[in-house]
């Protein structure tokens, strides 16, 4: 008998069908008997309306009341995902955050979590319960009052209750099958991977896979929580997201960990982003401390800056241009605060594109493997794509592309690092989030 | 400087434009310098959507969960009220029943207030904000589990805080002026009334009077407090609910209760219902007990019995007739418990009908002044109504009469007690509640 908390997001939960289709997976796994611990998330839509209806009354809705709205949706879901349990002939009981002890910091929309005090959740386990806790929300403990997680908040409270019960795992359903070696809309021959490290996962979802919430990847690395992200629509296995370290101990729970991974193929995945944009900064004077000058005013802006190239110097001129990229959305942050600073930083103009894509190839196996930029340069090169920037961390290899070469560069690449499958992954997988 | 508690149902929190309006309105009542505590209901049909999505999911709910799910609508509209009051420059804060100190029995879906302790609701007052209570919930302290309060509960709230905070005032918002004299639907030359005592608002609510819950009234005679009931959508001055013993004292504060008021109408109002059916036993033998007998099948069958009536017994049979009255929703579990003791009990025959009327006369002065009932039978008489059964009250006599005449019987005794206003009420006055 195993501790297993599950969190299923709100397309899984969107109507009254829904939501019986879900409590009838989660009586499954109790019927095969485990503890159950769900996460749920407020259904459908519920959230956008919440924020359009607070949009109404008020331009700039006070913070601590935008949290009390919108942790009301996760108390509907919840509570309707216990009573259609309770109707199957099981006790299920429903908690809000606070009273499932997520106790957070006191930053309205985007709270952290400081401490999980899960001891109502450990009785009701106790007492046999199916435990329902509505993902997103906190309280924080000094002003009393409820906050919410922000984006991905349901995919956290899911790994933190995970972590703070010692759960064997922790099951995050969403409407795909698992992890894909690429975005299958994009590259049709993705194949799902059965484990991946949590930390390519990390740098997977930071580079544009939308499967996972980065913050709960995090949160699982730090406290070994194994994840398995899987889909609400089949039985199907998904994948798992492992930390190498507990690899061997686990194995033992989870037959797929077993055997030797070193055989494992140097890249695990291609991601794929067009959310981002590159802003260059023209004619910059190359003198010592203007660099941090830019960045200081970019981050005052309050935009977050990903990638960042900087030309060698002209030497006839004694000017350089700097590229960065960064958020589409915080584009327009970023470009107002330098143009009002342009005369105290000295440069010469600002140029700003939105048609930009990257790609990243992601694998642990890159630390011991030389050669993986070659093949990625020489895979593109062949398909007749420029390289606009290129970054790289341990693992990871990003390049900076024209948008509109994307898709035809991620298949290139999928292919040259024999990662294809030999079915179409659009067939079984889901088509988004 | 005085502490007003306001309470403000679903109508009047109907969309955005409605909080925006109600939230002027507080924002007014700050501006004159007063403390608000504010008591909400969830928006317009809220309630009735989540109960219907409830019914989807389970065909009978946890009622735990129901609880959890119901409150979740107070804790939408409250939130957006705050959101708007915020953004009109006031500093506004919205507390959850267990956050405003509302203790309940753990009764879920009728929960008793047991306690409030407004610690909370007392610091954000002398912190100079403005507070938004969600109407309708509390919590029970064993269980740690949120409750809801039933039918009229936001009304109970609000009188419960006022009660608990020693407010001057508890005025409960409605789309109709006050309290009338008689229903304006039904009797158009009925007068709102400046004043009532909490006695004969008590008789009114009880008899079909729909302005004010009967159980808010009681908490309020039980606890001193007065009642405003007023119109969200006017600034007319509404009706005072008013304990006799405290009508002096309040009347530095309230001069709309000066003066003598010996001189008042000997009838406050004229009451009328349409909710009721009327069950006859037929041959009941007339021997010691068989009363107790019947009301106790009664009673266990869960129905609410109103007013009964025992004929005279014939002689020559040693058989009598028992007549009562309740709620039209009540009848079917009645009928069915007594048609299966019928051969215990030893009854001939149950009549059903369920086109009655019930119309009552109430005030005060009924205790030191005779003649009411002869007014009122006179009146009846007079139009031509028959009158099937009669029961009293120190302050109240009800007749029950055929349904389809209840109108023009009202009418006419609102006439016949000098009642009659020189204005249709239904000018001004709403047309429900």
């Amino acid at each position: 008998m195993a501790l297993i908390v599950q969190k299923y997001g709100g397309s899984s939960v969107a109507d009254a069908e829904s939501i019986k289709r879900v409590a009838k997976r989660i009586v499954d796994t109790r019927r095969a008997g485990h503890d159950v611990v769900v996460a749920v998330s407020a259904m459908g839509d519920t959230t956008d309306e919440l924020l359009e209806l607070a949009s109404e009354v008020a331009p700039i809705p006070a913070p601590r009341e935008l949290d009390m709205l919108l942790s009301s949706g996760e108390r509907i879901s919840m509570a309707l995902l216990a009573m259609a349990i309770h109707s199957m002939g099981f006790e299920a009981r429903s908690f809000t955050g606070s009273q499932a002890g997520m106790i957070t910091d006191a930053h309205h929309g985007a709270a952290r979590i400081v401490d999980v005090t899960p001891i109502r959740l450990r009785e009701a386990l106790d007492e046999g319960a199916i435990v329902i806790v509505a993902g997103f929300q906190g309280f924080n403990r000094d002003t009393r009052d409820i906050t919410t997680l922000g984006r991905g908040g349901s995919d956290t409270t899911a790994v933190a209750l995970a972590a703070a019960l010692d759960a064997d795992v922790c099951e995050i359903y969403s409407d795909v099958d698992g992890i894909f070696t690429a975005d299958p809309r994009v590259v049709p021959k993705a194949r799902k991977l059965e484990v991946i490290s949590s930390e390519e996962m990390l740098e997977l979802a930071a580079n544009g896979a939308k499967v996972l919430y980065i913050r709960a990847v995090e949160y699982a690395r730090r406290h070994g929580v194994l994840i398995h992200a899987r889909s609400t629509f089949s039985s199907t296995e998904g994948t798992l997201v492992v930390d190498e370290a507990r690899r061997e101990e686990l194995s033992t729970l989870f037959p797929q960990l077993q055997g030797d991974h070193m055989e494992e193929p140097v890249v695990a995945g291609v991601a794929t982003d067009l959310s981002q944009a590159k802003i260059t900064i023209l004619g910059v004077p190359d003198i010592p401390g203007k660099a941090a000058e830019i960045f200081k005013i970019v981050a005052k802006s309050g935009a977050n800056v990903d990638m960042i190239v900087q030309n060698i110097s002209a030497a006839t001129t004694g000017r350089t241009d700097i590229s960065f990229t960064l958020p589409k959305s915080d584009a327009a942050l970023a470009l107002r605060a330098l143009a009002a600073e342009q005369d105290d930083v000295g440069f010469e103009s600002l140029v700003h594109d939105d048609q930009i894509g990257k790609l990243s190839v992601v694998g642990a196996g890159m630390r011991s493997n030389s050669g993986v930029s070659a093949t990625l340069f020489d895979a593109l090169s062949a398909a007749g794509i420029n390289i606009e920037m290129i970054s790289t961390s341990e693992i990871r290899i990003s390049v900076v592309l024209r948008g509109d070469d994307l898709a035809e560069a991620a298949r290139a690449v999928h292919t040259a690092f024999g990662l294809d499958g030999e079915v179409d992954a659009t067939v079984y997988a889901g088509t988004g989030r």
